[in-house]
């Protein structure tokens, strides 16, 4: 949809020098060029470079893309771990006017062709370890070209079914390392990603090089990341790319830290990392963060991360999770929120001075909300007719939002249309918005129950219900009501199947009235031996809505 | 000139959505309502509002605006001290597509006059203490259709022969504080600025909303800006839109403070508004700072001014300066460079932390430097071939930078020839940079003396003669010279005439080998009564150059 504009008075500005993703290295190696980026071999040994080598490499880098033949607009794959490979092919392939296509390695074989295939790769770049996660299928991906496999190791040793094929460090070897950067639109993609949606095949976000760079500044700002940092790239770096945080660090010329090879198993290695390296900005998730935490309390020499900021997103971070880290120097934890679609940034938790003399155990439950709209954007929560729901922490509605870094629609995809509406993206989560500005996720949009025109939030009702002692486990759900729309009920699973009975829903529903409006209570709980779930172990909302739809049409309203 | 630039992809990121300068206000009053801004009235009494209160008169200005027949594109003039009105005209003027001309009050009537007729200026904003400054030359302002005059009384109070014309409180009062805001494309003007340069008449920039929302994301990054800062407007708001220091507080959600009316003689008021209102960022220049410490110095109770840091332009600062303000709460003076073809930012003097090792003296005389160039820009120092100079802190270069805030050319102007090139903005000034990437002005280029295709600094030389003990003041200039093109000449003035001859030479020149290799050093010193002046007190190096112009030609080269 093209947006509606006024022209004003010309300008003298130098309005047509593009933002372009290799201006970001270019003056990292012009004004930083000493500055240390650090990466984790798969040995655990530590290899070590500078801003001015990596830009070196970089030149070279984009003088191997273009004789492999990589014209402005071609799709790169890439599959590698956190590396300074994977760094420098995010400047080089953007560089030339490639777009490189973020491929998750978590995903079946059958999604990661797709996305292949989908995207137009026409050169894959794979890390050696991951082949086995392409060649079952590789005769499938009819574009590629050539593929060129990242390794530690000189070619010779790597040992894979991938045809063509070339070794990384080779294809660098002989090139040249002065590189004429043209100057490039902008608005071309720089890189692609595509979501891992739970239902359907993955949709794919092609990012612009002024998307990505106001997106650089915006994290830069919020996060206040100077050249005085250490940055340590620990989410993916094929997953939104990595929140774009080694890009604000080569912005500021901040040391950079890459942990290599990771999984949830083994985050020990980036504590370790942390301490030698002396990070001082994170960005992860609470799934990764706790396992960090318990490992943290175990050392023998207690750490100091004084000045630690660790962007936090996926899921709300808990008050332990918050506080158990803050003990190790007072380090801020920064709930922030975004999808694939926003590139990520949409809102972060930052602290509001008008807000200091909040309890601290206020300020704690505060923390736990996404945050702060980051400035730059339009952002609306509305309800069901479009409206901009009050700032009064209750009342619940769909965040949409539009803005330079957030996608408009999905790449050739009939679902662009669902997802999409008048340049917004709906963001299928329904939240609220308190007195102090704070956003805070309800609930997935289609979690929520739409009740005579107002929203139940059931995750709320289930985290309340499992309160209960007597409770083990309790899923809430919107069932269709003949005169309120859709009225909400709880299947609940009991520890002791003995104490089920009257008085033990009396019981719940007393506990539901210290948080609850009685309008929100849900109409009726059943007790049930087992509650539906997904193949990850996620209640399965969708059978327990298909088996109880009748549920309050077929008997008499309560 | 139009830039080359290559087509990528197609991205399917928000591309169209324009950087707006209304946009940072609108996000402030959304999730920053309650912060406050603070402005000194006339009286010296204190005026307080919030970011809510603000939009809403913006949004009420705009539609003044309106009603009166300002139409996108139209130029609105403005004459103000550094007030919330000032700022509030910034936000309504460009938020509804027309550009403020920012109107310099220490001008002469004559370019004045020639500002607001050459910018075409249809409607004027000035401040009822100012109408003096306008009235004499009314009759010439043709493309005036309306006055406004901003006072803090009421209209009919105040007096003026300017009309026809209304008041600003008086326009706002009956309007809605709705206002649906129409997206401006990015590249328009928002503001005017007429250089005030040392010859000929100003030379206007036009800046569009794209660079100067650029130019605030970076100075947020820069000064590490945040909304728990406290930021002081003190840079005049006619001058490069005060630097854009309130853009950037509006950005973050800081609180903001407006000094109002102040001068040179009264920077005390300024000191008591930092303490008062516990400001954390400031901007200015040592001719400001200087009489600020001086006055801090003789405070009955001595303040803390911890987090501080003050961005300081227009001449290098003293380590005496420097070290005084650090006394007080390591406050930070960060020296930067720019002009108003910059937006101004180009460069900043930011500690690295590969120079904590310095000692601290060295740390002292490197924080005198311009400073390191701000990400974003193409910034070179470039030799007489046009090459980049060695970073040796010692070759001497003409700095040329482009980039999306920096200007390209002037609005309807000749001179546009004589200062860009390929799309670069020749500064006129000469410098190097060191091996740490640190920028220093050695020279206004025309004053830099070319000696066989080498630059000699002329005021390193100055300095250097006027350190001798009998010099009361020294004036070095470039002359023509038959081998070297030109070759150093120095007029010294003598504290005591008596000390004539060739002995106090022979001095002078034993005290240059301290600092300066033989090749510069004046191949001559002439001893005079007097040095030709400007009328503003400085050397006339015009005059000088014009009087020995054959020194060197018409006598036997030494």
């Amino acid at each position: 949809m093209a947006v509606q504009m006024i022209a004003g008075f010309p300008s003298t500005s130098g309005d047509d020098f593009q933002l372009n993703t290799i201006t970001l290295l270019k003056n990292a190696d012009a004004t930083y060029p000493e500055v240390e980026i650090v990466d984790r071999n798969l040995d655990g040994s530590m290899f070590r470079y500078t801003y001015k080598e990596a830009y070196t490499r970089v030149k070279k880098l984009a003088n191997a893309l273009k004789r492999m033949g990589v014209k402005p607009g071609d799709r790169v794959g890439v599959i590698e771990f956190n590396t300074h490979r994977f760094f420098e092919l995010y400047f080089a392939i953007s560089g030339i006017g490639a777009v490189l296509v973020q491929i998750n390695p978590r995903i079946s074989n059958h999604d990661r062709a797709y996305v292949i295939n989908h995207s137009g790769v026409s050169f894959l770049f794979v890390n050696e370890f991951m082949v086995s996660l392409v060649e079952p299928y590789a005769q499938e991906l009819k574009q590629v070209k050539k593929y060129v496999v990242i390794s530690e190791r000189p070619f010779e040793d790597v040992s894979t079914a991938l045809t063509p094929r070339a070794g990384f460090e080779e294809i660098l070897g002989a090139e040249s390392h002065e590189y004429d950067w043209e100057m490039i639109d902008e608005t071309s993609a720089f890189s692609a990603c595509y979501t891992s949606g739970t239902t359907g095949l993955p949709k794919g976000v092609f990012y612009s090089h002024r998307a990505i760079y106001l997106h650089t500044m915006t994290a830069a700002v919020n996060l206040k990341i100077s050249s005085r940092d250490v940055v340590m790239q620990t989410v993916p770096m094929f997953h939104c790319h990595g929140w774009g945080f080694f890009f604000a660090a080569a912005m500021v010329g901040a040391k950079l830290v890459f942990p290599g090879l990771y999984t949830a198993e083994t985050t020990n290695v980036l504590v370790d990392m942390m301490v030698a390296e002396k990070v001082t900005v994170n960005c992860g998730a609470p799934a990764i963060f706790l396992p960090m935490l318990e490992y943290i309390k175990t050392l023998p020499k207690r750490p100091d991360f004084t000045g630690l900021r660790m962007a936090s997103g996926a899921t709300e971070p808990s008050i332990t999770l918050m506080k158990g880290f803050w003990e190790f120097g007072r380090v801020e934890i920064i709930h922030a929120y975004g999808a694939t679609e926003t590139a990520p940034f949409v809102t972060a938790n930052l602290r509001k001075p008008s807000l200091d003399n909040l309890s601290s155990e206020e300020q704690w439950e505060l923390k736990k909300k996404q945050g702060l709209p980051v400035s730059g954007l339009d952002f609306r929560v509305v309800d069901s007719k479009g409206e901009e729901v009050p700032h009064d922490g209750s009342t619940v509605g769909e965040l949409l939002v539009r803005g330079p870094w957030i996608t408009t629609s999905y790449y050739n995809d009939e679902r662009t249309k669902d997802s999409f509406v008048d340049g917004y993206w709906k963001s299928g989560d329904g939240g609220t918005i308190d007195e102090n500005g704070f956003f805070k996720i309800a609930d997935r949009f289609k979690d929520l129950i739409k009740s005579g025109g107002e929203w139940i939030s059931s995750i709320d009702l289930e985290n309340a219900i499992m309160g209960h002692p007597d409770v083990l486990e309790a899923s809430v759900v919107g069932i269709e009501h003949p005169k309120w729309e859709e009225r909400p009920l709880a299947l609940v699973v009991l520890r002791n199947k003995e104490s089920e009975g009257e008085a033990l829903k009396k019981g719940i529903y007393e506990l539901l009235a210290k948080r609850f409006a009685r309008w929100q209570f849900p109409d009726d709980i059943v007790f049930v031996e087992e509650i539906p779930k997904t193949s990850v172990g996620k209640f399965s909302k969708k059978e327990i809505r298909a088996s109880y739809k009748d549920f309050y049409t077929g008997s008499t309203n309560k």
